[in-house]
């Protein structure tokens, strides 16, 4: 494959963003291309349910929303047997190189979009260069498209080397709900990994740059809040409503307002809110989706258990109830030193890397964490890399994009490391 | 017609609720009932752009919107050609019953649904009696069924009374957004009417019950409010954000905190909000839908005033921008004397009517007003009716319904007083 | 009395406010102007603990602040003997005429001053005319001073005229924390009293306005509301810290939100509120005074609940407590008629009233309605007057004034009613 | 000095506890031991005025506030000329010895007590030994009781010890408000400083435990916000109050509202509030005294603009005004390494002393770091060391408490550490 192909394909997917468990268009192109380009050299190819824990997938979407991303990828022309396998919502995929007596290394890159619309400025590269996203609300806001075409390009450059070992790349769902890492960490394909690289583009790091071994993930939870009240006509009788409205804006104030903690960084965000129906008519419903963090686990629990009593008590200020439901969830991780060392070793030797920084925060959540525990637990080591990108907008923004030669770099990089890994088993 | 037919015509409505600017298949049917029962009878019918002031619509919703009920009236069966007339969303429709020499009296009835769904409790009548609103978001929450079928009611007794003079039926579209009145108020053929009579059942009337002349209308004005921020990763750089909800939420708190007012009765109500694409995306966008009501148009202006004040500072605390359009409006108006007790002694001689009150307080907001007051400006009477109906649920909420024996009370009394109109007159 | 001796009472106790139950000075003034001015003529004289029942005052301050009052007032120069009376808050006094046989007739007034500094701009009256109030945080801000001279002034009338019967002036302590009525129309003095007349000066009529019967008062409840949390250190821990001053501002929001109500007019106010105690410590205490109104007991009750619910729930969301007292309330009541009709009779004859209205809605609270509803449940008859006067800034502001001619056309319409209830009565 | 003459003066100035600026007895208490223990060994003593820079003092309160505390100072029977020198809150003091060729050695020592009220449980040990706050409203809830007794015990053990150098106590005023850190930055007596130590008490360390170097100082400032809106009646006219307490109540909830932020830790306490005079008043006046921190200086700022921008829009949404006045400010500061492992050492040799931790984080706000840059930038070194104590309460609140044994580790630390400077020196 060509920087051409590479750019070629990470533009189609960007093209077609997917958000969580919906990646319909984009797990069946990848097998498409992992097919095409590596054929007889795949031992194997995992895709869908085969690919995942299915009972363990975290923030699903409803059955509506699944099959209107269905139709529309199967409308965008791609192989129908392979789509027929995701059904349902059961996207990503596995794909594993055995090239002989060795370690077995895993790559875990994500590939799903952001539920939001790309920005239509003539700037912005992807609208210049006519690859901004078809789809309105959808984006790839955080390059998840690059780490997908990482993830075909690293599995290109292994076959090609003398890599000994073994070699499982992970394509996978929904990590943007946090809602994907679980069920690869509980599916079967990770039990053997020995080690596990797993890989982001960008974090305000410029092109030429590479982060070796991040560290301080957040743990995060979801948080679904549903107020319920009752209707009533707001002008006629405003005193017989109670406002599920007033309750959610009361509990989004107070959300934000939740003490900071002394041992460390914290976060929250009301980040989906609606609620009522008509302007003359007093809200029966509303709802928050939010998401709280910490630095450590415990963190996340305090903000969490602080964000309950909000909730509950803006649902009684109002006199409405409200349930909460915990969503997804993603524990802590720390990158191994070892492997630190052997990223930052393949990255002093990759050309176009100027700068190679050892360590460094992440500051955010991640559920790679699932999959680089379940290594750790089983013995085996784990490294997150960041791969510098020069990047317009900030992720999850409407003008984010990538510096195209990065995913060169990223490839460089892994591809390295994982030939140091084979090299230094032996 | 006969009473059952009546009954069989509103549960029809009933099953089929299309909220403001969307009645395509109430109005087809309309059309369709009054050509078939009164065929040459009627003057004449004027249906959709015909009926109204186009340009002086309110609060019409997009496109796409109205796409999707005039499909929808369409698969349901209604005339084509009448169907067409809709297209666009110019609803409504006047019906004009000539009986010789007299004065020109007016009838208002509105015809819009609400946009909330329905009770399924197997104790609701309509769906013990299977007439449940078949639009799942959709709803005839304030009795509108029932008043359109009066409309047709009436027309059909007048025909068979010895009436001097000249009646026309408004059956007006967009009332429940306040903004189908001013369409009509602006159209010719309001012009000419010397008595204008404006019905509405329930209020917390019981059956029997019949208010003659109702007064404190609340002024309305409907307002939208778009905030907009920036969007940032909610776990990497909260700090980047500039939150739309979190501005959004403090305007909802303190519109419902605007302060009362010493010269009457004020209402502010924030009925719909939403905001934010995803748990981990600081929220970029937020709306509000509020609308604001006053005894006096004057109390209305000081709720608007602050209204404006409130989402503007909200939006600039939280460091985002804010555009608030002004919707529909309507004004205050009360029922003349004379008229009222022309009413009160049709009341009297109403078989089932068991009680008369002279006059009672709305309360609430209604688009009749525009009718009322641009007969009132020509010189000519306007007189709201009040019809009495049991009714189990609260106006607008989801287990309204009517008594459909007030349906013939709306009707009797009506006509009645449409024919005393035209005995004074002589 | 000449009306200069009225206009310099009146400054002088305007230079001297005092808030409620601490009108040492006030009460001892009053006391020795009657004794001076009528002698003999008083059939009594009943001063402090013998003018109110003491165990129904309400809302009386603390000891400490008690004793600052006291003492001041004794640095003021007053009689000792009467100042020893109302040592503890017990002020106020009853005087009485008894003029032969005849109905007896009371007069209420009150007394009290407001917790707030006055104007000190050179264009506000008493700071031109050099009697603006000599105590920083109090200020006659609601003309009681007026009033106290309003029933002097009229007794002194009396004594000149030729009514017959018996005469009762009620010099009210505490009206402005709803706290005195109580206690005066729990007192022996009342129950006796066949015709009450009460009197307020200004409500926005001007001076040659009379109200001749004011109704519309509005139920009042007070609460206070004491929230206890937990200080820690803002910087080191603010995680341990449980947040009273936030429980107390989500409280103070929604206060205000509370739903308006169709059956009438609403009130609610957070009037003084504070809360912990250094920038640097997470404040453990805050408090609100609030007081909530409705035009009918009902609707203050409504508005009870649903404080109490807001504040409950504030205090629970930020894991505080909350204790809540209700403090002092006053129910509604309206004016006879037949009163009415005597006062608005005396009124068409003062010289100097240009305008005399029938009735008025007062919009507003007054703890004469305990008082009035007394006579009223006895058997006599009861009626507010107002007394227009102009004052260049509204009631309880820093610019409130009366204009002092005003004073003369108040002892004249009540002078004329109480001669006319003893004519009426032979 | 014995241990037992320690804790008795720690338990003297526990029993007097004098907020910012107002230390008088505390200071005059201090001069009164110094002089009468060290006598003819002090080279000097400066006392008030001629121990800080006075007109770098920040945050000092108003002269009748001074007042106060200055009489009750002179009512607790100390030195009168002493006293004198300290009028008008120009209060601390630096001791100095002189013992012969060697560096100058600072020491700085905080003396304030906090304005909050003492527990007054009988397990609090200060009820239980007889030693709790004689005033209501103040308390040595931080330790500098035991900092001030530290301060002197060291001058004691150096006097007798074979330090070569100069010795220089820092008696510092005003350090909760953050007010007196700088007025002793930049007096003349720090210029010569060539290592400047600085001691707190507690911080969660356990007795026995020593903090070598201190880092981790947040950056503060703090806010007073006056808003000033109209008062009104608040049963009357409530429409026509411009509510300040409404614009208080709305800030307090969005300061606490502040996005967190990726850079490091930030800070937001809104400590004191209050506002409004009377239940039934509009309120026009309330304020909020609130600081801000980061970990940081950038961080303060961020925190204090956008604390700025909500001051400003609460005010606006209100119709009021808002004055906001930057109070006290801090910088951060880092301990020098090489003083660091001075004080390690020193702490590995003292008796009772069972752990002793290199490095911590303060996590709070500290003055001292003035005086640390202010050496540091004029080419000396600083540390700030933790003693560990057991502490039952947490800093700041009311059953804070520090283990006496602790006050003789800080004295052998921190008199070791200054003879190993002298020492290293040479």
């Amino acid at each position: 494959m060509t920087a051409d192909d590479l750019v070629s394909l990470r533009r189609d997917l960007h093209r077609k963003p997917e958000p969580a468990w919906r990646e319909f268009y984009t797990t069946a192109r990848i097998v498409d291309e992992l097919e095409s380009r590596l054929g007889d050299d795949l031992a194997a190819l995992h895709v869908g349910p085969d690919a995942i824990a299915g009972d363990h997938r975290m923030a699903v979407p409803d059955d509506a929303d699944l099959t209107h991303w269905y139709e529309q990828a199967r409308n965008a022309g791609v192989d129908e047997a392979t789509l027929e396998r995701l059904e349902g919502g059961y996207t990503g995929a596995v794909a594993v190189l055995e090239r002989g007596e060795g370690p077995t290394v895993g790559l875990r890159v994500d590939i799903d979009g952001l539920p939001r619309r790309e920005s239509d400025d003539a700037v912005h590269q992807p609208v210049a260069e006519g690859f901004r996203s078809e789809h309105d609300g959808a984006m790839h806001a955080c390059g998840h498209d690059a780490h997908a075409t990482i993830g075909i390009g690293v599995l290109e450059r292994i076959v090609e080397s003398d890599f000994a070992g073994t070699l499982k790349v992970f394509f996978q769902p929904a990590e943007e709900v946090v809602g994907g890492g679980k069920s690869m960490a509980e599916s079967e394909h990770i039990r053997d990994v020995d080690a596990l690289l797993a890989v982001h583009i960008g974090l305000d790091h410029p092109t030429g740059e590479i982060v070796a071994g991040i560290d301080g993930f957040l743990a995060v939870s979801h948080l679904e809040a549903e107020f319920t009240g009752e209707s009533a006509h707001a002008g006629g009788h405003p005193e017989q409503g109670r406002n599920a409205v007033q309750a959610m804006a009361t509990a989004v104030q107070n959300l934000y307002g939740i003490p900071r903690h002394n041992d460390g960084a914290t976060r929250v965000n009301a980040g989906v809110v609606e609620g009522g129906s008509a302007a003359n008519v007093i809200p029966d419903e509303a709802s928050i989706v939010a998401e709280v963090r910490g630095e450590t686990t415990e963190l996340m629990e305090y903000m969490k258990r602080r964000s309950r009593q909000v909730l509950r008590s803006a649902a009684e200020m109002h006199d409405c109830e409200v349930s909460i439901e915990t969503g997804a969830e993603a524990p802590s991780a720390t990158s191994d030193g070892d492997l630190v060392s052997i990223v930052a070793d393949a990255a002093s030797d990759t050309a176009g890397v100027d700068r190679v920084l050892e360590r460094d925060e992440l500051g955010g959540s991640e559920d790679a964490t699932f999959l680089m525990k379940e290594v750790q637990e089983r013995g085996g080591v784990a490294c997150y890399v960041g791969v510098g990108t020069d990047h317009p907008g900030g992720h999850h923004t409407a003008t984010f994009d990538v510096d195209e030669a990065s995913i060169g770099h990223g490839i460089d990089v892994l591809a390295g490391a994982i030939e140091r890994v084979g090299r230094s088993a032996n």
